[in-house]
C-alpha cells in the first residue's frame, strides 16, 4: 500500500476519535488517568494516548515530576508503585496539554479551578466536553456555585461530574468500586463518559442530576470531618453511625434547598450513601479530624494537612467553611446543626465534644426530615 | 400517720404505675434492663422494680445465672463488668416474671419467641402492652411473619418495636446512641415506650411504621454478613461501601414489596442507614462472616457461632435463609441478587467471591431502584 493512502486512511480513522486530557495528577488524578488509559487502548472511539497535565514540582532528587512520570510511567509522588499505562503522557504545559482534546477531565483541588479556567479559556476545542471529579464549591456574592458550573460558565462548554465511593489507592489496586456520572440533558454524552471510565472493577452508572451528584461528593467531606471527631473522641460505632445518618440527612436537605432539581434516588447511588460510608471509614478528612482531636486542637488543620497528607489537600475543612457561609447568609444555621458545628469546631470556636452535644435532640429538625421525604422529581432513571 | 392509711395511700399511688418486665437477659436484654431501670427510678409513672426473665443456666462455678445476677447486680455471662441497677430483679420463672406487668419488653433470639408466647399466653395482664427488640422473621406457608405480629397474634396484645444503631456494649458504657420506636396507631403508647427507654445518651424517636422499622432491624443482619465476606476477602472500603449501598436498596425494596405501608423516611432513621452502618462495622454477624472466609469455609457458621460468640446467637444466617425462602417462593430471586447470594454462600453453594461477582452489573435492578423512589405514604412523621 502506498504511504500516501496509508496516511489518508489513518487520518480518516482518527479524525472521529476522541482525545482525552486529564487536568490534574494528584492521587485521584493519577488513578483516573490509569483507568482511562486502560480503556482508550481497547476502545476504537478514543485515541490511545491520554494526556495528563502535571502541576510541575521539583522532587527531592532534583528531577522534575513530569519527567519522572514519563520515564518511569509512575507518579512517584502521589501514586507510587502503580504503573499508569504506557499511553499516559505527562505534560507540565497546561495550554499544550488541553489544546487538541475534546474530552477534558478536571481533577484538581477545587481552589485551583478558577486559575486553570483562566489559563485555558479560548484555547480549547470548541467541541470540547468536560467532566469534573473535583469536590467543593465556591461561595460568591449571589450564592454558592458548584465547580461544574464554574467550568461550564468560564469555558462555555458542557460539564458532567463523576463522584462515588472511590478511595483512589483501592481503585489503583483494582479492587471493585462503583461510581456515578451526573449529567444535565444529553444522555449520549453521559454514556461516552461512562464508556471512558467503566472497567470490570470500576462500575459507573449515569444519573440525570449534576447538582445532586456533585453536592454529594462535596458535602460528604464535611460529614467525614464530623466522623473523624467522633473517632478522635473514641465514642464508638453507634455514635459514629448516628453522626453519619444525621450528616446524610443534612446533605440531602441542603442539596434540595439549593437546587429543586436534586433527586432523592441520587442519595442511594454510589455518590451518595456509599461514598459517605467509604469516606467516613478511610478518607483523609476523617483521618485529619481524628488527629485534630487527639492533639487537643493544638495543631491546626493546616499543620495536620502539611504533616499527614504529603502534599495532598484537605477539602472538608474548606467546604465546611463555604457551607457555613451559605447557612449563615440564608438564615439556615439552626436547620443544619451538624454542618454548622463542624465549622465551629474547625476554627476553634467550639470544642470537639460539641459534635454530639449540639446535635442531640435538635437534629434533624422536623422540617429537614420532611424535606427529605418530598416526592422525587418526575424524571427517574 | 396510721399504718392503714399509709397502706391505702401507697396502693392508690402505685395502682396507676406501670410495671415493666424484660423478657430476655442476653447482651442486649441486659443493656435494655439497665436503660429501663435508670428511668423507672426517676419517673413517677413507673414502678421502680424492673423484672428480667433469665433463661436459667448453670455457670462453670456451679451457681445459677439468675442467682448470680441478683447477688452481684451484674449479668456475669452476657454483660460482665456492668452494674444493671439495684432495681433490676432477675427471675428464672417466666410466668412469674410477666404476670403483674403491663409493659413487656421482648428481647431474645427470635427462634425462642414461639415457645415463650406459648408459655405465657393467658397468663399476662389483659391491659399489657408489648415492645419487641427481637430481630428476625418466621416464614410460614402463607408468607413471612414479623416477630411483632407473632406477639400480637399469639398474646392478643398490641406490639411496638425498638430498633437502631445499638451495639449493646457501647450503650452499656453510656456512649451516645440513637434508636427508633415503630408504632402502629396509638402514638401515646409509643411515647410511653420512648419515655421508658430514652436517656441523655440514648435518644429514641417514634415512627408510625412497625413493619419498616422491624424489617430494617432484621434485614441489616443479612447485609452485615455480606460486609463480613468483603472484609474476609480484604477487598477494601470501596467494595464494602458498594455492598452496603446495594444492601440498603434491597432492604428498602424488599420491605416495600412485602408491606405497602412501609415509609421511605424510615430508612433515614436510626433503625435504617445508621443501624446498617454500625452493624457492618462492628457487629457479630460481620465478624463471623469474616471468619468464615478466613477459614476458607471449612468451619460452618454453627461452629463459628459456638467458638466466637460465647453463647450469643447469630441472626444473619438464619434471616438470610428466611429471606431466601420468601424470594424463592415469590419468584423474586433475580431481583435481589445480594440477599440471594448471601444465603448461597452461607450454605456453601457459592464461594465467598460471588458476593461481588454476582451483583456487579446486575444489581440493583431498575425495577428495584424505581420501587425505592415511589412517593412516601401520606402520613409523614
Amino acid at each position: 500500500m502506498a504511504p500516501f493512502l496509508d496516511h489518508v486512511d489513518d487520518e480518516e480513522t482518527t479524525s472521529n476519535k476522541s482525545r482525552v486530557t486529564v487536568i490534574g495528577s494528584g492521587n485521584w488524578g493519577s488513578v483516573a488517568a490509569k483507568l482511562i488509559a486502560s480503556n482508550t487502548l481497547k476502545l476504537p472511539s478514543f485515541h490511545e494516548e491520554v494526556k495528563m497535565w502535571v502541576f510541575e514540582e521539583t522532587l527531592p532528587s532534583g528531577e522534575k515530576l513530569s519527567a519522572v512520570v514519563n520515564e518511569t510511567n509512575e507518579n512517584v509522588k502521589y501514586l507510587p508503585g502503580i504503573k499508569l499505562g504506557k499511553n499516559v503522557v505527562a505534560d507540565p504545559d497546561l495550554e499544550h496539554a488541553v489544546r487538541d482534546s475534546d474530552m477534558l477531565v478536571f481533577v484538581t483541588p477545587h481552589q485551583f479551578m478558577e486559575g486553570i479556567c483562566k489559563t485555558i479559556v479560548g484555547k480549547i476545542r470548541k467541541d470540547a466536553q468536560a467532566i469534573s471529579l473535583v469536590k467543593g464549591m465556591e461561595v460568591k456574592k449571589d450564592g454558592p456555585c458548584m465547580v461544574s458550573a464554574i467550568i461550564s460558565e468560564k469555558l462555555g462548554i458542557n460539564c458532567c461530574v463523576l463522584m462515588g465511593a472511590n478511595i483512589a489507592n483501592e481503585i489503583a489496586e483494582e479492587k471493585f468500586s462503583e461510581a456515578t456520572v451526573g449529567y444535565r440533558e444529553n444522555k449520549k454524552t453521559a454514556e461516552k463518559w461512562v464508556q471512558l471510565f467503566n472497567t470490570p472493577f470500576f462500575s459507573v452508572s449515569p444519573v440525570q442530576d449534576v447538582e445532586g451528584v456533585e453536592l454529594c461528593g462535596t458535602l460528604k467531606n464535611v460529614v467525614a470531618i464530623a466522623a473523624g471527631f467522633v473517632d478522635g473522641l473514641e465514642m464508638g460505632n453507634n455514635t459514629k453511625a448516628a453522626i453519619m445518618r444525621i450528616g446524610l440527612i443534612e446533605m440531602k436537605a441542603f442539596s434540595k434547598l439549593l437546587f429543586g432539581s436534586v433527586k432523592d434516588n441520587t442519595f442511594f447511588e454510589s455518590c451518595g450513601v456509599a461514598d459517605l460510608i467509604t469516606t467516613c471509614l478511610g478518607g483523609r478528612n476523617r483521618k485529619c479530624a481524628e488527629a485534630f482531636v487527639k492533639n487537643d486542637g493544638k495543631k491546626s488543620f493546616d499543620e495536620l494537612e502539611a504533616e499527614m497528607l504529603q502534599g495532598q489537600k484537605l477539602q472538608g475543612v474548606l467546604t465546611a467553611k463555604e457551607v457555613y457561609e451559605v447557612l449563615s447568609d440564608r438564615g439556615w444555621l439552626e436547620l443544619f446543626p451538624l454542618f454548622a458545628t463542624v465549622h465551629e469546631i474547625c476554627v476553634g470556636r467550639l470544642p470537639p465534644t460539641a459534635i454530639v452535644k449540639n446535635i442531640v435532640h435538635t437534629s434533624p429538625a422536623p422540617f429537614i426530615m420532611e424535606l427529605c421525604s418530598t416526592p422525587p422529581n418526575e424524571a427517574i432513571m
